[in-house]
């Protein structure tokens, strides 16, 4: 996603540098301008690729956020510091730290030294990064309480290829962007089990109504859910086959074991640890999350997919309720 | 879907009748069993196959309608008189008729001799037909404003395959299988024109914002559009292959011209009058549908796909409002 809004921003004639943690990683992007897991993409050359974390955000106006959910807190304890203050932050992680149970927003808040909340912007939606690669049309949401830092970014970030709406409710669309990615291992395994798209239609409908109730006792508007950032991408997340939720999901419905799968993935499977922390909070919280449980119980307790898909078909019969 | 219906009922013992307006395509059925539509399907050998529509309905407790929208009035001017005044009425059909913008329960509760619309129950869901003739999980909601009657169609057409939900708001259920498929000409042509699943997801998003807007301005209830028969069958219809709707559209997409396509087409592509119903209702009630407009003038005003999909990236930024 990096990579992808970095090109956006050439494209608009606005300087941009990238950073990484990793300085092996740095510096075969820096020489290549290519990522393996873009194919066809090249970062323009007007791009800077730096190692160098303060050079990075030194004088930045908008510093975004791209790095998986569970290492925020350990990279932004030096980002944070070198941010400066009246930067706009915009993060585009999806998940819940499984220790804290604290949203993207909030670790990044506590790493800039518990900076108002407000200007943390949540950028997402349906966002495939292979094809916003390819600059093929999508949509996304800049969510903050603060509406001029919204509308800041959703200015900066829209292009010809990438349209942004403002939003107000940051919690939600962050939650329904962590959440998905638990509903995308049920989709993946539908898939594995090849039993076809009306078991995940109705997958991705009555996990969007665990989402959205789960969004909803933590304080999220249920209208959230239903717009772009919720629905828009839970949809793409349970549909492309390139996502790596939806893929790790899939093996396992094949059969193959969740270590088997996460040691032969080079990339970050987000809802493997999302999983924990919502269950976690779903029962302090009281909430009744049978989709999320079952995938909880699959990754971490023995229960086979196919079993899993029997119990939630056996439940007692009766009247849908949404939300 | 009346075919894969029987199969259900008739696993669990109880007697089916399938009757059809021309009676070649009836003798054809009775003796192979099969659909051309359904491969690997073989209507079991309990189920009547008749042509003789009285002896079809006499003693039903429950009559189907799977006709297709624009064709009801006239099929059931001669079925309408032959049911029986105490049995319960379903309807399966996705549509709006054109000329009267009905919907199916409403030419349905006419036909019947302006029976109490109560007792009509629709049952819908994401219901590949193709999918349920192997048996795969899928799940329906059974709606109707007469508590009992939808109970009473849970309690039958449920098996271990077919999982059926009671719903109270029969008038949104109906409203969201019919325009969905308007959006589903739309996700066919986001196919055939080869740009993403990320920018069908916002398409779903979008056109189900479309659809609860047009629901709830009808007098439907909007959380109705968030469950299994209005965002699970939208999903379905977007991204299942198999859907005619979609496939029409990816044809549309590819420059083919609708002409060619409707005439190579032995189903019906209920989406197309739909597409010309709900214009007209969407005018007479003052609602914004930006996605079904583009439909109807791809189909009916020479706007090319390509076009569409670039007035609707440049609509003017603004923030997201879902319903």
């Amino acid at each position: 996603m990096a990579l992808v809004l970095a090109d956006v921003l050439t494209d608009r004639g606005i300087p941009v540098s990238v950073w990484g943690p990793f300085a092996e990683h740095v510096a075969s992007l820096r020489k290549s301008r290519q990522s393996p897991r873009l194919p066809g993409f090249r970062l323009p050359g007007e791009v800077e690729v730096t190692d160098d974390h303060e050079r990075a955000v030194a004088d930045a106006e908008i510093v975004v956020n791209a790095i998986p959910t569970q290492f925020i807190r350990q990279v932004w304890s030096r980002v944070g510091k070198a941010t400066p203050s009246d930067a706009i932050v915009v993060s585009v992680a999806k998940g819940i730290e499984t220790e804290t149970l604290k949203r993207p927003t909030e670790i990044l808040a506590q790493a800039l030294g518990e900076r108002d909340l407000s200007r943390v912007v949540v950028l997402s939606g349906p966002t495939i990064a292979a094809e916003l690669a390819r600059r093929l049309p999508a949509t996304m949401v800049a969510a903050a309480a603060d509406g001029e830092a919204a509308e800041q970014v959703q200015h900066h970030f829209s292009s010809p290829w990438l349209r942004i709406y403002t939003h107000d409710d940051a919690l939600g669309v962050e939650l329904a962007g962590a959440v998905k990615n638990v509903i995308a291992l049920a989709a993946g395994m539908v898939d594995g089990l090849g039993v076809g798209y009306n078991a995940k239609s109705a997958l991705l409908a009555r996990g969007l109504a665990e989402i959205c109730r789960f969004g909803v006792a933590l304080g999220a508007k249920s209208d959230t859910f239903f717009g772009i950032a919720g629905v828009g991408d839970l949809a793409t997340t349970c549909f492309s086959p390139e996502g790596r939720n939806r893929s790790c999901g899939e093996r396992l419905g094949r059969g193959e074991s969740l270590i088997d799968i996460l040691g032969s993935n080079p990339g970050v499977v987000e809802g493997v640890p999302t999983a924990q922390a919502v269950v976690k909070l779903a029962e302090q919280l009281g909430i009744d999350m049978p989709i999320t449980h079952a995938v909880y119980s699959i990754l971490f307790e023995k229960l086979s997919p196919s079993q899993a898909i029997a119990d939630l078909m056996g439940r007692r019969l009766k009247a849908e309720r949404v939300g």
